[in-house]
């Protein structure tokens, strides 16, 4: 099988630095990489490298295009092309599979051929496949867990050594974990893109990306938060989740509070842990490396194996219409600000225990919208969902 | 395609509830169950039990055999002569499966049919379809985990109610979780039978069970020993772990400390966790229902579902010769007896506090054999072993 891979970075390169290294008796060693496509200006950098993509998708020998180029645009439109010329397409692009993955679908069904992502949500975790698998038998009704490495790796280390959020996402952005840029690990977005293909998938629907959606993240975070956290025996952790309900469904993003004892508290550095819930497997959640060259090269390479042995996914049409409610969601939430909450919740039960509140029973489409008001007048402010096992006690 | 079910008990009947259940969309609904094989006595009960297994080995119309006997015999027996009539097998039985697993590929292959055995290990946990999907890509060097959900229950319980283990282990029976004799569950031989499948599959190779495997089970352990690790801030879990170093393994099960913010302490009730590492995947665990009605049958499922895509699970032929050994595994362990053990242990540092011992950097299979003997004395004789990260101070 010949591939042609879209772009060198560092999953590019985990691409071929697995296929280069397999041992004899794998199927790997039977994957060859044709091409890699990448700018003009670096074209002549090394032999196999061009920036000739009508070359690449006339070639008939070139069975599947690998794109790993990340953001939407050129990625949608050569995503595009590559069904169009009857290729299989396999990416770990979450930014353009969240948004296009119907139309995706819809062209390479046309195409008859194959489009997978797995490496797009959860890096090494086989989390498609197995989502896949389960909804062979099950319904799923609920997604959860911890979809960012990098946000990961920042809470643990505040938690672990008391440094502030900066210095940590220093280190973070040192150590190759945070872009240069970190908002997209920070704020949400990445998880934002993770959560709604997973969704997608488990309920059959089209959920776009946008502000309808509950997104906060960790960038207001504080050492003073983190001890504050300890002091109460609560490890912060930024969740998505997101649950189905007849026909509606929540999609929060939010940092949470476990106790030690809980499985999400035990989670460390860059790792993911990612669940579902199913119908007769019940709870089923997955532990590994969500990031990184190799782990995701290796999600990217399990889709390569799959259309090599003619194994095919799961069929969905994604038709199926349901309303976004995130007033089912209900829970206790600890707020840190400079602010007087009074009036604001002066709907719920609070307690006040220095710049930290406690609102009690509030649901989170109303915690988010009053925190986007808030934030107006404290921007430093940040909150945490107490997760149900958590106590209730400033 | 139709199956028929060997044996109609808790995992036998769950596949008849998830095929009759079945909604109309899934792959599930096209499974039809034309027999299910009971003992004579039983026969009578419902119309479509049969005790005349030749009648369903000579029916050409049967697909697929489901093994749902457990035990030995007459599951091998049986499973050997469907594989002789061009049936494919599906089997939950992992102990006829760490026995006999080569032997039945074997059959398999030279009738060409399949031998799928997804829920025999993990429950509801799709392991040995990843492992195995693992492996089309990296080599595996380490299975580990809590294999066993009985006993996890019963440490879970015995940790958060300071319960003996005899009041635990009957409310486990009452709940259905235990066997009447429960030895398999707490004296390591249910792990045994999942850690040789697990291990034979990982390194394609032959693990028999047997007494050179190192087990030691929860049978002694009491609530004294609960609170006593309580106070040290350890969290204690049944461990099964082996480890490949070049051409040599090691396979330990015993109890194991942890420290409340490691994962593996955040397993409660009667969950699974199962983690393999390989080459370019690094580190993945799954977290799932290890046992129980539905959750086992979804595995069963899941094979059918395989069997009627035709998507093929990974060739082995279980060649490699691997030497055991287990004096490359030093750890920490702390021993809890009535003997004085300064002269056991004479060659290693030791602790003592009350009846507690801390043995120092001793090799699995020194510690295991001393152990051995040890309790021909202290027939009530206790130990763990600490993880890596757990602080060794009595």
């Amino acid at each position: 099988m010949k591939i042609a891979i879209l772009g060198h970075g560092t999953v590019g390169q985990g691409v071929s630095e697995i296929i280069n290294d397999a041992p004899a008796g794998k199927g790997t060693a039977q994957i060859d990489i044709a091409y890699v496509w990448v700018r003009p200006e670096k074209a002549h950098e090394r032999p196999y490298y061009t920036a000739n993509y009508q070359e690449i998708l006339e070639d008939p020998t070139v069975d599947v295009i690998v794109e790993v180029l990340g953001g939407l645009e050129p990625a949608r439109t050569m995503i595009l092309a590559a069904l169009e010329h009857g290729k299989h397409v396999v990416t770990a692009n979450k930014a353009v599979v969240a948004r296009y993955l119907v139309l995706f679908n819809q062209m390479a069904e046309k195409h008859r051929v194959k489009f997978y992502f797995e490496s797009s949500v959860g890096g090494g975790i086989p989390w498609i496949i197995n989502l896949e698998r389960a909804l062979r038998i099950d319904e799923v009704d609920s997604i959860h867990g911890i979809f960012n490495g990098t946000s990961n790796f920042i809470l643990d280390q505040m938690t672990k050594t008391g440094a502030s959020f900066e210095d940590v996402l220093k280190e973070a952005q040192d150590l190759g974990y945070a872009e240069a840029d970190p908002s997209a690990d920070i704020d949400g977005f990445d998880i934002e893109n993770k959560l709604c293909i997973s969704a997608d998938i488990a309920y059959n629907t089209v959920i776009e990306p946008g502000d309808q959606l509950l997104k906060f993240g960790i960038r207001n975070i504080t050492a003073a938060d983190i001890a504050f956290f300890k002091e109460h025996n609560w490890v912060v952790k930024l969740l998505g989740r997101s649950l189905r309900k007849e026909d509606t469904y929540s999609f929060i993003i939010e940092p949470t509070l476990y106790l030690p004892g809980e499985i999400e508290a035990g989670v460390h550095d860059n790792y993911n842990y990612v669940g579902l819930r199913g119908t007769t497997i019940g709870k089923l959640s997955f532990n590994g490396q969500g990031a990184g060259k190799l782990p995701t090269a290796h999600a990217l390479m399990q889709d390569l194996l799959d259309l090599q042995q003619g194994a095919n996914h799961l069929y969905q049409d994604f038709d199926q219409k349901l309303v976004l409610d995130n007033r089912r969601s209900i829970r206790n939430y600890v707020i840190r600000t400079t602010l007087d909450l009074r009036q604001s919740f002066a709907d719920y039960d609070l307690q006040q225990n220095g710049p930290y509140w406690l609102v009690a029973d509030i649901n989170a489409e109303d915690l988010h919208r009053k925190i986007a008001e808030l934030i107006q007048q404290d921007e430093h402010i940040f909150f945490a969902c107490l997760n149900r096992r958590a106590q209730a006690i400033l």
